[in-house]
């Protein structure tokens, strides 16, 4: 009788949370918004991210057969040993995932599971550097690591991945139609720029860009209340640009550390002690789809998430209207065209 | 050519990385343990957790008919408002799965998604209390609650639930076996009673109990080495008895502080303000298939959990073949009658 009570309680002060916790976004709490606010707000937008270029760095010489290729080479397993994964495997750009595969760490052509999280492919090539750590200049050079790398796709050279690509028929006209003019046209580095060409088509498009391309329905008020939130309490000090993010390296654990201290990050690629658990600042578009969260996975959802960057990098401990309202800002970052959202 | 370079020698440290990783568990790196040194750490094992208990504590008034409509009564869909989930829905005791549904928060009858993650069901009924906060003091306290929580089965009344039962000749018939002489013996209380006796039956079975008794080939050295780790560091202050758990309050953030601030646990049920942050210190039996973690869900890997764990309430920063040890200790504690493993 006494336990019974003690729930009933219980369930008053639940259903009381349900309108006050990060998990439940109930519309309807944000002030309202009207037209010069909203104009304001654009303004404020515009000024720290700014919407998506219409085409990426490096896509001028790209063409239709380039990309045609470079789509074929992205989901074809042969780039792995023993023909079980493609590019797409963990970086997966069909069936409405942002580019991800949404594991803490990818499996590998054998069954290892890597020590980071596969980053997004979508709008990858806007970043300043590839990789968590940057360790690759541009998609090109990206492209031609998890293939040769044991723990991925884990084939034994260069020269094994090109034997079997010459073997096909098929391979070997593309090439040919995509590098025209090359002495040899299928070469590795031909392979990695095919593939750079097919990414740098993966551009998302979303709410938030509606919005500040001038659409005042685009975003509801508690997004734009989080918008607000998220430009004031120091968020865009890193998490700026039109990816909201993927433009500067910075320390994960700025104010307070992350608890994974062994992985030094940026420092095992630049040698440099001040690089230290400097990580790439990863992109905010499609972030409601593309969890789990931080450089190794560790994050499970995106409310603690925003919470533990908050107090990690600001030290700043969020209220439950805070993330609410920081969470529904993130939401309108969801890619509309691959997700139907 | 230059990015190349970088990328390959990235290669060699993600491949030095695999053999020292948390997430890399490679045995043979831990010290062989000869049988004197196992007979310590079995006695040593003993004094802190002991074997799980044959029998749950008020299983002895349990009979067959009893855990048989408990059992029914537990998989049925008809205990929530619009026939949508059943207590398996977010405990999980089929197909493998450890007690729980895996996800951060559960997903009521209505959709809503619960700020707590849904704690075990197995073993459950060894733990001190039930749900993360202690609120019920035992499995059949536990049972009234979710079925007419607004925010999970969301049944309007104790009255409504039995309506439904009433209309059901089996259950009026099952009823009446599994409390005979009962005036009454289809009543709400009867009902978490039956379902408590069929949760009694939940008991897992591990290779940490076979090696404490004496099956000196049950875990691996690793493993044992893990099991020194663990207890010499300090994770024994909480997670101890046979349980590794579930014996205990504890406050999450003792040295530096859980990042969410908007849960404050305990005290809700106590109103008392030491109980802030105090949450029932959980079960690690089946922890390596019970994620993601913590009261909130919010941690994504058993990895990240144990590093975080041992800075938040030890103030340690775990090396990775602390952490990989600790790892591997734990993966002792799965269940084998339920997953094979």
């Amino acid at each position: 009788m006494n336990s019974t009570f003690n729930y009933l309680l219980h369930v008053s002060f639940v259903a009381a949370s349900l309108v006050s916790t990060g998990e439940y976004l109930i519309a309807g709490e944000a002030a309202a918004y009207d037209k010069t606010k909203k104009a304001e707000l654009r303004e404020l937008a515009t000024t720290f991210f700014g919407v998506l270029p219409a085409a990426m760095p490096g896509s001028e010489e790209d063409n239709d057969h380039r990309r045609h290729l470079g789509e074929k080479l992205y989901f074809d397993t042969q780039l792995s040993k023993n023909n079980s994964i493609s590019c797409n495997s963990c970086h997966r750009v069909d069936q409405g995932l942002g580019g991800v595969d949404n594991a803490p760490g990818s499996t590998g052509a054998f069954g290892g599971v890597g020590d980071r999280n596969s980053p997004t492919v979508l709008n990858a090539g806007f970043q300043l550097s590839q990789f968590w750590d940057g360790r690759a200049e541009d998609l090109q050079a990206q492209a031609k690591g998890p293939v040769l790398n044991p723990g991925e796709m884990a084939m034994p050279s260069e020269e094994a991945v090109l034997d079997r690509l010459r073997m096909d028929d098929t391979y070997r006209a593309l090439f040919v139609k995509a590098f025209p003019g090359a002495e040899t046209a299928l070469t590795y580095d031909n392979m990695a720029e095919a593939i750079a060409a097919f990414e740098r088509t993966l551009i998302t498009k979303d709410r938030f860009d509606d919005f500040q391309r001038g659409d005042d329905e685009a975003m509801s008020d508690l997004e734009l209340e989080g918008l607000e939130t998220f430009t004031s309490i120091g968020c865009t000090t890193c998490h700026t640009g039109p990816l909201l993010g993927g433009a500067v390296y910075q320390k994960v654990g700025l104010v307070h550390p992350y608890e994974n201290f062994s992985d030094i990050g940026r420092e095992a690629v630049t040698a440099n002690e001040d690089d230290k658990y400097k990580f790439k600042v990863p992109t905010l578009r499609n972030v409601a789809i593309t969890g789990p969260y931080f450089h190794d996975g560790g994050i499970a959802t995106l409310g603690f998430a925003v919470r533990k960057m908050a107090y990690m990098q600001l030290g700043l401990e969020l209220t439950t209207e805070q993330t609410e309202s920081i969470l529904a800002f993130l939401g309108s970052l969801t890619d509309k065209s691959r997700t139907g959202r």
